[in-house]
């Protein structure tokens, strides 16, 4: 099977399963919201469909990486709607945390029903990811629900942990390379780690195997992430369809900003003098670029994804499975498979 | 031992155990963080100590019943600080949600940090408590933690449940004493169920009794509720130092104004006119009182008490442990012990 053999045959679970979950709060007095977070997962409203629901990467990972071991991935679909429901509640929260009024083209939760409801709906999001978890006790003994249960908790601190730091960011000055690779490893990357560390855990592979698959996922989020640095200002050049003006008038402290910050060059002198306005942004990515900055995001992302593709190698995935997460890796980070 | 004195003996217990827990975020990038949950359990910051901390009271139902049931309370700390924990996260977010700028006397963290980090704060606290509760797994076999986390998860879904329902009132003219029960069931008297239910289970008592310890938390939660229901309007001459001015003024659908409104009398029609002003309030709670609202209220609270005491009568508590449960129940609602 191909990996889009392998998808069409695991979304619509997946989707069956977080329909399963969400329906814990679908009690009548409670209905208004069940609707807020059937819309903001795509189910129901305006706009709702394919589009709005996103990729569903992360469960797919879970299940992938699950069959890639050598179990019946269908155990460990709840452990799949763990992890989306997680990264679901993080938007929600962080849409109203940014004051963003879109998410892929609709009106966010918040926009829609006001900000305190927009809090509660994220934690009840969040809510529904515990209880998901434990629902792997119908296929697992005990102690290894309570193992799965610590690596979704934890990682769920280190979101917590990114997102402080995120926040923090924005008026802070000082920053470097580093202070970049602390907050993505926690925003980003934590959460894609725990995705295969729970599929391989779920799958009762050996100590090590679980480490590769985790170092699999950890350096996954970080290439994904930078890629998106990238998009982000050079977007234009790829025809991704990606902005490349949002990050440097948003003046997001991505990795090629901070690189260039770094080299304390003219790029760096027009940052520090305050606002970029649209009619500025093609100069400042240039001028950015010719100090290196493109270069070295676009080496940096090939660095990440390179040692994402050696983890995955040393886990050694088995059959179908593993050739899907070899080619989901390669087309997530936009390689010929 | 009196219930002064377990108190004495299981508060600094718990102390620690939430300090031990919130210590998890305590790392020097994210020493901010840490600060803020520091600061909203009253451990640091302007105003820090015993008041700002609160009573501790859900932690304290968790050691007293498990105590009560004959087990070594000390094995119940990871639970009794899950549930603090959970208090405190939901706490944090209702501060956002109500606008409120004060909490026991202090400013609230959303107001020293803004909503972004007070937002963050909160679900730092309910990772934290998910996390607390697996802890459960160095003094139990795996199959009762992920019974006690069952129990943990489901309540806070019926909180969130609680807090939709409360916001969700706001906005409605329509609502009955039905409504009420509902919607405290969920806010208020779940998390106290979920104590006794918790202090029960990791004791190892039967079904039946663990049902009876989760009815008294229920009640007492109920009993608990209408009691604040009463002092908010009528409290001046009970002289507990609570104003009376305030449920009235912020129009808060509470157990007496529903029962008022029901009536549509004299209080219902000045009610529905709009706006309450500070020197409307006597007039309004002579007149709900006039037409049977304190005298309802009062009987209502006598009523859930003695729901909540035989409850516990029926669930046998042992030794110093269940005395102190009824010590602790009669000083909380306000009975001579």
């Amino acid at each position: 099977m191909s990996l889009k053999e392998m998808t069409d045959l695991m979304l619509p679970a997946i989707e069956a399963e977080l329909r399963k979950q969400v329906t814990r709060i679908d009690e009548s007095h409670t209905k208004t919201l069940h609707d807020m977070l059937a819309y903001h997962l795509g189910w129901s409203g305006d706009g709702s469909g394919k589009e709005a629901r996103g990729k569903r990467i992360r469960p797919l990972l879970v299940l992938l990486t699950s069959a890639a071991c050598g179990a019946d991935w269908k155990i460990a679909l709840p452990a799949a709607a763990a992890v989306e429901l997680v990264h679901n509640f993080s938007l929600v929260h962080d849409d109203i945390q940014d004051n963003s009024s879109k998410r892929r083209g609709r009106d966010t939760v918040w926009v829609k029903w006001g900000i305190p409801q927009g809090i509660n709906a994220g934690d009840s999001l969040f809510v529904l990811s515990n209880l998901a978890i434990l629902d792997l006790v119908s296929g697992l003994p005990p102690e290894m629900v309570v193992a799965a249960a610590k690596i979704l908790h934890d990682t769920c601190l280190d979101l917590t942990r990114g997102q402080f730091l995120d926040m923090s960011y924005e008026e802070r000055n000082d920053l470097t390379v580093e202070d970049y690779w602390l907050m993505v490893s926690y925003k980003t990357a934590a959460l894609l780690a725990s995705c295969c560390a729970l599929g391989a855990i779920i799958s009762r592979v050996d100590v090590s195997t679980q480490e590769s698959y985790r170092d699999f996922g950890h350096y996954l989020g970080l290439a994904f992430q930078v890629q998106d640095d990238y998009l982000g200002i050079w977007g234009k050049w790829l025809q991704t369809g990606k902005s490349a003006e949002a990050d440097l008038i948003s003046k997001k402290k991505s990795l090629p900003v901070l690189f260039g910050l770094g080299k304390k060059g003219q790029f760096a002198q027009r940052w520090d003098k305050g606002p970029i306005d649209p009619e500025d942004v093609v100069w400042l990515a240039d001028q950015l670029a010719a100090e290196g900055g493109r270069l070295y995001t676009q080496e940096t992302a090939d660095q990440m994804t390179d040692m994402a593709l050696a983890a995955l190698r040393t886990a050694e995935p088995k059959g179908d499975a593993g050739d899907a997460l070899f080619e989901l890796a390669n087309k997530l980070l936009m390689r010929a498979a």
